[in-house]
């Protein structure tokens, strides 16, 4: 990446933090292969203590596998997800939900803030005819923090928990920032989790200080064995799994998850803080998705801040863990520098 | 892995060589995501220079995926892929290969030392009747080195690619151990591969002091675009490139790759003498196939040594790259021992 | 169906034309099996002629098979295929595109009378970022006469297609009532299909007095092989395709086709004519969609109506080619008291 | 079919019996669309009878269709189905298992007569690692009468039935020429279905005078709705099912399917007794495979006479239900001649 350069394009253009690396350091040692490692046998416990119950964790090299591995198991080849209309697994992953699941049709639905609300989903399954024509809802799917940088709270989730309950569906959590939206709400992960109704999530962790490992929990434990074969199938079972393992063992050690997601958060609450008047979304997350004109985007990017245009006058910027203040300090200052030269005229033949 | 266990399990079980490690520490820098950082976008010439022809190199993060996504790539879902009956592809990839390919047919064909000959694969086609109602051949693959630890010479390989040429099917390489049959030969890359016809070829790393990645080298560059997306559809498009990249480049970079495979194969040599009269196949690279009575094979894993059994009466034993002369000295002792006793008779009850 | 009964419900309840029958009938004799039979081998030339241009056809049991199976060969499993949000291949064929497909994704487009425009196709395609992480569309797909009865004019198909042919794609027609379009126009069948630019299309005919077998047309003929093979594979190569050829023979013989379809369209338009003020789209075809009340609606039923509840106020009427005057003068007369009900006040409470 | 032409085939180059033929006439008239009509109504009753058990009788279009989605509803995408080698399933549906059950494997068995053995299953099943890596067996399919003429019997139905139940392995049966079977050994039909174990099977109609429709019967109820849906989403929910049902209907009752079985079968019968010393499997259905060198084939086709070459000096007869005594007679009387020429030396030079 360019030296001058302040990134705020991606969290996949974060480092790793030094505990992951670390960890990845010290278990280059000769290990059984695949899952056999003492790392990977130690996941297990790991997370079912993190998350208060008794989970599988299976280690996967992209949050893409781990979602479209969940999805697999919730739906079958010829059924339908839920999922809003910005979700990640909709547009972002090159249809690789319909490739896991053997063709299920993702069914989109619409909400404010990449959120999915109860009324919303009833709604969109009330126009689907019961019949055999119509490919019928096998499970829902969120993401939390969403793709707009929202956070679904342990009230919301578990609403929609319920209702995926009662209608029989599976319920599968995004959790690529979900590290994001406990830090947010303060809440135990358990509460935006399988208390609230989720059966299988991934777990992030490279956007978040890690480097090749994501985690994919099932908190239904019978789903397991078919997930095994599964990801050896699609080719995620790496063959030196001790170095996936360190990884999220590291991350979930002593907090350091959460740690890494509230210097993200805080980050991005600041920057909000001085683009209040631009904010398309609430900053609930690491995400802000901020009102630029072309001129303001240009000449930010000019000083140095990179981001991604998101749609018509609106930009993405994306705070990393490892963001110290000094980037944040300048992309609040430069914000505040275009309201001023809004005041003052100078964008009036805009 | 306990103390005082010699491994020969599989080179899986390996460490990573300190230049990876190395390479890894030094790429925990921000920089873009997916394959858009320095190290990713350096792949295609780093590979291009060592096969000596324009390529494109994609790193993935399994051999599994390498191979399925290459089949993917020269076999429709309504194909047949010519392979060894003892194929990894066949036999232990759970089979991803269908999975990739939407379904295509495995067509398994026998041949000595896990090898396919021209003779086989053409008598194998011949019984084939050529109408819509019987798969029809769309590629062949080979593994090289091959899965009981044989080489195809540049003459055998450049043959069945001639064979594939002249009948319109693809030709892939699995190439897992490919830098152990390079290092046996003492041939260029190049012949093993495009110069002999290869279309498609895994690039193993892993194995061979890696950690966590792979390759996959399009000498058809043609079919590079469908396959990155094929690549990320899988979710094998790791959103921190750089850690894939870095590795492959240290393994490549000084015949690093070459330097280990040469140790491997060396060991297994080094030990094959002291089992002549056991070996069920010729050894050529790193893995050695050994008869031992079951009495045998307990002595051995009693003392220590970890090995897997083959069958009937066979022991798979491999040698990795950082194996150093003591446990294989301790092997062939081992061996040598049994030898003695079976000569004084120790095993006339057998 | 019982007696008494009116059935506007769909054109698969209605009969077989006799023609259709009886060339089933003396299609009854010994002949080779699959589509090696005299009646199966003389459809190219057939359909050849009907549409002026060399063509391969295939018949094939379904109109769903003939759909999927064209999508299958214009869009590889990793690609997206734009059609309406009220196609049938995107609502009412269990998610058969994205089993033939190996799970392609269908990109919803808006439009009214479930017909596609090029600007809401070059919109749709705008918003789409082109990288690896999108699916990127690979054909249009669209219905002449459309799931709303309503038709696409040789010019608007031809502007279509060209907007298909500028950008790569592949040009499809779901032609389950092509012969209600091509009669409403009195245009040629080549001016709606390959004049136009359609690479492949479904041709109706058990809607429209066929039994069993519909057609699927190649004007690419470089993809009929590959769809032999698909056809197979899906199960849909009839093992006595004399049967299904007769019916495709009979119907387009002596334009029976498009008697049959200018006998429903006829009624349609007669019903129209009767039910003006409560139409939602243009009646073009052989499909009424009226707007009546929940009262109306079963006050219609108790006549002996059946109809399809449309969602909210709107019924679907579909005429049949075998429904004689008496029917539709039935159905014009109850729609005509249904309005003098509405003067007279009758409804002031609804 | 040429005239002076002796079809031996193919069973599928027979006509349709007047019985099937009639009830498709009588079928058409209006009723509802897809299997919501009066006769498809009737099916699960009346297949029901004829199994002596409630089973759920699904037609669909071919027998291809019928096997592979009975074998997606008992093997999952990520499992095996272990087959003879020369099961239809492996060999002449085009991949279609693959396709139906998304990639699942087929295993092949070897075995005399096409017939699988439990023994022969069980040392295949050990052959299994049972890991992660390797495909795991999630079904057996067997044909009866098989694809070389040959029937198991009730007793080696139901050990095999016993074999996939201790296994936990689903149990399909391809009945193509299930008729011919029942015929033979004089059973109940259920004695050679669910009695033994029998999960899933194809009822062959097409082959035994019928025209175009097959039946799926599901002896696991439990699976009706996913078959359904599956028969839909792959193109074989027939718009107008009536006429597929009234052919199935026809075909069952007064036992017409068992009497023309019985008269294929002892056709063949007739002319094995003609051929005894060149049989190379017991003739126990409608199919014999006789040796003949190229000299007797080239002669019986000049007489004209159709049959199949089946590899290296062996042919296939196949006698259909509607082939009157004349062209058993006359083969017969070829047969033998040939047998004479061969005693008188005519062959010496071969």
């Amino acid at each position: 990446m360019p030296t001058g350069v302040m990134r705020f394009v991606s969290d996949n253009a974060a480092s790793a933090c030094p505990e992951v690396l670390a960890a990845v350091t010290a278990a280059n040692a000769p290990d059984r292969g695949y899952d056999g490692d003492a790392l990977s046998q130690a996941l297990d416990a790991a997370f079912s203590e993190l998350f208060e119950t008794p989970v599988v964790a299976l280690w996967v090299t992209t949050g893409t596998a781990a979602n479209s591995l969940a999805l697999s198991a919730l739906c079958p080849p010829y059924g339908g997800i839920l999922c809003h209309e910005d979700a990640h697994v909709e547009n972002d992953e090159a249809g690789a939900p319909g490739f896991f699941t053997h063709g299920a049709k993702l069914i989109a639905v619409a909400g404010s803030g990449a959120k999915l609300s109860c009324n919303g989903v009833e709604e969109r399954m009330a126009r689907i005819v019961k019949d055999v024509h119509r490919v019928q809802p096998a499970a829902i799917s969120i993401t939390n923090a969403t793709e707009l940088g929202c956070v679904y709270t342990q009230q919301e989730t578990a609403a929609l928990g319920e209702l995926a309950r009662s209608r029989g569906l599976g319920f599968h959590l995004d959790g690529a920032r979900f590290a994001n939206a406990v830090a947010r709400l303060g809440c135990h992960p358990a509460e935006l989790s399988w208390r609230a109704g989720v059966d299988l999530m991934s777990f992030g962790c490279i956007k978040n200080g890690g480097m090749t490992a994501e985690a994919l929990i099932c908190f239904r434990r019978d789903l397991a064995d078919e997930l095994r074969i599964r990801r050896k199938r699609s080719g995620h079972l790496s063959s030196k799994g001790r170095f996936q393992a360190a990884q999220l063992l590291a991350l979930i050690e002593d907090d350091r998850w959460l740690r890494n997601a509230r210097a993200a958060n805080e980050g991005a609450e600041r920057i909000a803080a001085a683009a209040a008047g631009r904010l398309a979304y609430p900053v609930e997350a690491n995400e802000l998705f901020v009102r630029l004109s072309a001129r303001e985007a240009a000449e930010l990017r000019a000083q140095g801040f990179q981001f991604i245009d998101w749609g018509e006058g609106l930009a993405r910027f994306v705070v990393s863990w490892d963001q110290g203040g000094d980037e944040i300090a300048a992309l609040r200052s430069a914000l505040a520098k275009l309201d001023d030269a809004q005041e003052n005229g100078s964008e009036v033949l805009r």
